[in-house]
């Protein structure tokens, strides 16, 4: 099976750049079991990175030509490449073809774990938004709690061992004092660090890499001749399903 | 007191036109109270109408600049005109002054009202995100049922007594059925067909026109010199908070 | 528009004095919309002060007289003036006139502010009711806490500035602690201090002051012609709707 | 043990008279555990029945007097005789023997018994309340359904067997329509008429008698010597716990 | 009318022994009703005590047959001697009598004595199961916490004093730090230490001991000719109501 | 990897049989990952199904004996072979392997493809049970109802187009009046009668086979390095985490 990984954000153009892009394309493809290919492609523009509301919002338009694109060119499943799953409803009213948000999956693997999950993630300022895609994807009564680094994305990876340590101590945070039995990345970049084993062998509980989640949801989806409802997500009233983007 | 009324789609580029946003203003300003001055604006592009997830994912970052905008022209309140509240949380941390959403003042103003109520909606496409809507005002334990009319935006106007007919049957199945005993209008459309006093004379329950419901909150909000909370809708960490969308 | 505002207390006997009374009717006026004329009365009897479930039900027949005549009258709406709106059901069941309580109205207001809110209240016995009021506004999810300032109403006046500062100690405590992003004064005489904006500038949040949020949402249902629900509050079965009580 | 059945009513004066209570004092201690005497009391003024919040509230007054008279008194424990539980919180404050209310005594029995129940009440205009009252016990989540006989507490006893057929009828449908497997008579009149059992063994369900609940409530806390939580329930703070009403 | 206390183990050959049961049986008896004759029982086999899922499981089938072995004896209810109520479900689809789970019973009397309770359990490990617990019972809402004293169940009664001790330090932590009004002892061998009235003496709050809470239940079932619903727990399809499960 | 689907019955002794272990074994594998190998395993003893509650407890502990000896046996995962999920905490605390639920599986992934799902089931006395799985998975909220066909578990194969056409009769009950977008087929029979592709193409709708959703959670799992939390199912107290059950 083809599977698109879209990052919802001109990635080539940015700080982390082209490179990086196919950095996480070989880790996705050594993830992926036997038969899937996993395609890395970014959008002509938009927000360099995700942590506010607003910045998802200006990403949501170009993501969602990607992904229509995606359908046309064949892909079996696309994945949005942001822990927020911006756009994802509207993706999935535009196209047939399973999509993948990486926060959502990820919520549905921790509650299949243990009774109680925190979701470490980036900035304050995305908490309340994580707290809703908990509530979205039904799993809000699992939620122990959502714990922010308050490393902004860009910074991330300019120092790993330091980042590594930060998720230690907030993961360790919300097992003592939010009874978190389980763990979730909730940042794309900090998924990519591939450090949710290791973080997992200290703390000693399931840590979940969500860019793994996504993709093992994506060919479940697929293997199974799974996707999302078209009667919850229903074409566009004004839009013929066979009607690309850009001709509208 | 200035508030602006934001169509977050082209309107005087539509069907509807010009004419349609000067009668909408007219009826904003007959409703206000004394002091409060009500302008009407569009976006410059976007869809037409706003019935699914995607149409209002195109339609945020138009409304986005125009709020920001207003800002700038020393609006004191911005209302969104789509009961859909579309680019609400985006909006609100782009700006200090108030953002209105007319689902979310109108859920609220109707949770005061009784114990329970219904939304009387477009289509059946909209349930899903305005049960979210009712969900993320906070309400949900007191939403009955939203109820959809199935005609589209923009033939609700067509034929305006078939509409109210039609709003007046499905009020009644809510109140018959889903013991609903208040009423929403889902719809700016339908709320600037100004029929809430008939459908609430015939029904017997009150009946909520949305813009009405939005001005009325902008104007509490100005009046007791209160807008929403900056801790829960932060500046976005990397747009100065007094630089403008368009300079970034 | 003609707005009275009940003291469910005898007032005019008690230490606050009659004196109290014009000081707020002053304030109330001056907080209101051109063209709203707010008076402020009392019950007969009573309790001085309302700190308990006790004192609540001593207070309500009074109250629920005052309310009926107050509709006899000519009055256009009715504020309970306690914060734990006592006796609100069974007094929006024996008029037609919109009947507001300040605890309800700043909930639902303070529901449209923000993700969470605390409410600052007088006394530990009240927290529980006023959790209740949450539930029964509808907007219990977005309650974060319940902080009780433990000064029995009739001392609040004594020291204002005292007040003032355990107010904003509690606020804080609230934000940090229990993530509230706006607070709520929960006591009229709290609200009457008139300290809600000297609050807000000192913490950055907003702060509501309940009398204003009642005589806000007395206005604005007033103006939009609606009043409660009266299927979700039908008269009494015994009762003709339009005898008054002392001639039952 | 000796346990007082307070009527929060003038029954004595009305309709129904002393006969009617001296006839439902005998029915109580017939249900008693050997060592129990009750006895019944009614108020001296108010309502002569409770169908509406209102009349709830003009109850509960008188109610509390008798209430704070039984513990100077030396009762072990009263029972507020109303399905509706008036005045149970107030009541608590106020005196430290138990103070069962047969409403919360039934919903707490029936969730014992099954997934779901339903109460089978007397009006419309009670649903509400009692949907509430399930919220109060904490189980909310079990309650199937609330269904109004629509005959008047004042009527229910004048064609008992007509009374009877549409409890059983009611029954049957919250049992199909609404999935209950439990019931409870949501009435002290329909209680006296003790017909539970009948109602069981036509519906084949277990069927409760709020009068008998309230009864085994009382009997097992004086039993276990336990009594409400004063810490939930305290004193109000402006009355001794010594001081009688009277004297206040 | 006649109870059995089944303890789901085999108590009688294990560390605490027949003499154990026999205590347990007199200080059931001297909690009774006049006219109640309590009886402890054992099963054959099973672990000796219950503190994690697995040896729940393990427990059951004994316990099963023990019931149905009670009820073909003529008894006119049984409780399960756990505070995890083992088999509950199961227990009470195989039998007509009323089966009584010290730990619901507990959580229900609980949940009619104040807002929020607390129960105060042995490990850990059974904190998410009593959790559910409260679930099922139908009052998690009014679930403050559940506090492990981290004392296994057969070193309780070694140091009583000690266990005391804890027990209280544990109370007062879930009163301060969880606002618990109301104590539930989650655990029967610290039921049958009969420390429940001198922790109340101590920390002020109602404490509950399970076993006799599980009595009064069984007691007032009994009196009132209830037992639970065969709706919700049918006999098993494959099963004759009337055969015993050693001649399946 | 090696996978165990360990069908908690002694199927190999009933009426379906070792050969239906193979066909079912043939399935599962020919649905697998390349790489993936599955085996069939039965218990020694047990009900030959498990439509109640009491029969789930039989089959309890000989399932959790062989899921014990699957990790002995090197085992990379076990799947349940039964929709009730029986044993799952418990088999959790015994080993550290995935213990996959086939129920928990599929209401997680269906979770993930719409707004609300329905489990057709075989008989009404297990819908309250299933209930509860959606509550312990996390996702209630979600869940639209359970359906049952009533068709007995052991009938279910020998009249498959009689099963299919009840199937989609009650899928589309739930559809239409349950508002279900997403179906799941509540029981492992069901499921490998290998009808969800055809019920799906005349619903419209997605519909998840229970077996394929636990084998694409275990392969997930296993490949991800992942499994349940050992801090929310720790090994019980009294037992070694080398010590198999049978030397206990």
């Amino acid at each position: 099976m083809r599977v698109l990984y879209l990052v919802p954000a001109p990635m080539s153009k940015g700080p982390m750049g082209a490179k990086e892009m196919l950095r996480r394309q070989a880790l996705l493809n050594s993830w992926a079991f036997p038969g899937t290919e996993i395609t890395v492609a970014d959008t002509e523009d938009g927000p360099f990175s995700i942590e506010s509301a607003y910045e998802e919002m200006l990403s949501i338009p170009g993501a969602l030509k990607g992904i229509q694109r995606a359908e046309a060119d064949g892909y079996d499943a696309v994945i949005i490449g942001c822990f927020g799953d911006p756009g994802l409803e509207a993706a999935r009213e535009i196209v047939s073809i399973p999509v993948i948000g990486p926060g959502e999956a990820s919520l549905l693997l921790a509650a299949g774990l243990g009774h109680r999950f925190s979701v470490v993630t980036i900035l304050d300022n995305v908490v309340a938004s994580q707290e809703l895609q908990a509530y979205k994807a039904g799993v809000k009564d699992k939620l122990a709690s959502v714990v922010p680094t308050n490393i902004p994305v860009l910074e991330l990876m300019a120092d790993p061992a330091a980042s590594l340590g930060r998720v230690v101590e907030l993961g360790q945070h919300a097992i003592t004092n939010h009874r978190a039995d389980t763990l979730v990345l909730g940042c794309m970049t900090m998924s990519f660090l591939d450090v949710a084993d290791e973080v997992a062998r200290t703390l000693r509980v399931p840590v979940i890499n969500a860019a793994k989640a996504a993709l093992k949801a994506a060919e479940a989806q697929v293997a199974m001749g799974l996707s999302h409802s078209k009667k919850a997500f229903p074409f566009p009233p004004k839009q013929e399903p066979v009607s690309p983007i850009g001709s509208a």
